[in-house]
């Protein structure tokens, strides 16, 4: 039986923070090690171009977010690792998909749904500010997962009406055309960690109460130590429960480490102290990889190079396919 | 100063007649001995599959459309022709471009509010059938003709509007992204020959009243034949202003026969003469071209061979100028 093929798409826009670290980049990273499956990692430059047109932001997140993979360890030799740009057949793919995409299918999408509606809600057209990239791009969505026929696409809960769309049109193409796309499943893992931001609430952009993932040692302590907390005094026992402190603390340590500081808690730790022991186990953690991500950019070829090697592999699959696919819609050589 | 560049889009469904041939290959296949302009036709296959479903159909008209552009004549020394699904840059930069079209302006597509408004006569879904295909039809449209930059673009008054669409899409870009796209203008030749078909109504696939252009001589004797005239004895002067006969005989005749038929007209010549001397004609002008396209066909490979030099030529312009795109976009190698 061949293995089991796990597609994973990286926004390459903004700052990772320690809540996309733990809640979605290390388990992806650690999910890289396991060779049961055949894994597809890749930077949606071209999703990117819907919401941003600065092109030098495009470009130094792209490599940015491409460091922070490689940094934090990502095994490239052992998963597909690449920039969705670098698979022209994609773009190819969407086309095909188009013609056999219904338009309602996309009325039907949410993030539309939630533009038009608050078009409305202000008296606008419908459809003001909306761009073709973003009514179609679950149609990009959907050829990014057909073209190397991912099984499995983990997914948070906003993104599973996408990998839907994708199936609907894949088994579109399939009753028309012979069956040639697996049809992909979402996968939402229930227990992945969602962190607390500075503020107590889910740590979020939006919010403005996040820990930048590769802040340096005296930055990221200040950062710390600006978690709320309350007023309880050293001495005091404390509460784990209502802790962003300890919720923190328990997202990077081991179960022994937790032990630890749920007994610290109980004996009335300090909070600046608790904060001093947290800020030197994410630290710790961190370190290495902040380190390496700065050589990274500082020497990018590293990063071309991976890419590249990851382009030649995520071709491998996508040149033929599209070649089976062309074939199948008609587009072929004459002879 | 650099050539005008000029482009033609070729559908790919359905076979030629000689309206279409008087109306639109002639003068283009003319304009290709042009050398003082740069020329582009495309066979468009990938607009094909918006609405043809059938590969084994697309793939045919595909094959017979450009045997029947060849064996007319197209001076492809001269001129660039090629299968835009040969040309992977084109659905890259339609992407591009998505991220830079309103999709209001697509609501305001003819072909779609047509569509719209027969669903809604109908008393069915405003998108009722609707494909992403269909709908996005002008972004690909603007594709095609920015990807060569090119200054004019002849269409029929139907496709005017997305030409003006192609430009808006353009002037955007450009406005985003620094000056990269000429403004595409339609030209639209009012003094184009419209032929009438056997029943004196303009010739047109949908009346189901045309002369395909590569009938044998004997179907072609059997379909003139059949063209309306009226009741008009041998020796009764006949009136050229409303014959059928008379307007295909001019649509294929020199000056000076045109003057050699009106004089038989007024001499009253019998119908039955005057089609047989219209199948003369017309035959005599297409017979070379048919067995040419016959010969193409038993031997697809020399069509297919000028369909690589094509590409190979299409993409001599359209790689570096993807990637002029791709850098401004911000798509680019990180180092």
């Amino acid at each position: 039986m061949s293995k089991q093929r796990i597609l994973t798409g990286i926004t390459t826009t903004g700052t990772p923070h320690l809540g996309n670290y733990v809640g979605a980049i290390r388990p992806a990273i650690e999910a890289s090690h396991d060779s049961n499956n055949l894994s597809f990692y890749f930077l949606a430059d071209f999703h990117a171009l819907i919401k941003c047109h600065d092109p030098a932001l495009v470009h130094q997140s792209t490599r940015e977010i491409a460091a922070t993979w490689l940094a934090l360890g990502l095994n490239t030799d052992n998963v597909v690792f690449y920039r969705q740009s670098d698979v022209p057949e994609i773009p190819e793919l969407c086309w095909m998909l188009n013609c056999m995409a219904a338009k309602g299918l996309m009325n039907r999408a949410h993030a539309y749904k939630a533009s038009v509606a608050a078009n409305e809600e202000a008296g606008e057209d419908p459809d003001f500010g909306v761009t073709m990239g973003l009514y179609s791009y679950p149609v990009l969505m959907a050829a990014d997962i057909l073209m190397f026929n991912a099984n499995k696409v983990p997914v948070g809960k906003d993104q599973i009406q996408h990998v839907e769309m994708a199936r609907d049109i894949a088994a579109r193409f399939n009753h028309h055309y012979g069956t040639h796309f697996v049809l992909p499943e979402a996968t939402v893992d229930d227990d992945v960690a969602v962190l607390q931001g500075l503020d107590g609430r889910k740590m979020s952009k939006s919010y403005g109460n996040t820990i930048p993932l590769f802040l340096d040692e005296k930055p990221l302590k200040k950062h710390i130590n600006k978690v709320k907390t309350n007023l309880l005094e050293p001495g005091e026992p404390k509460d784990t429960a209502d802790s962003t402190v300890f919720q923190l603390w328990q997202a990077f340590a081991t179960p022994e480490q937790t032990q630890y500081m749920r007994e610290q808690f109980a004996a009335g730790i300090a909070w600046g102290e608790a904060k001093k022991q947290l800020h030197e186990l994410i630290n710790g953690q961190l370190c290495e990889a902040r380190e390496k991500y700065a050589e990274l950019l500082s020497n990018p070829t590293h990063i071309e190079n991976e890419l590249q090697k990851g382009a030649e592999k995520a071709r491998s699959y996508s040149v033929p396919f599209l070649k089976e696919l062309r074939s199948a819609v008609g587009i072929k050589p004459i002879v």
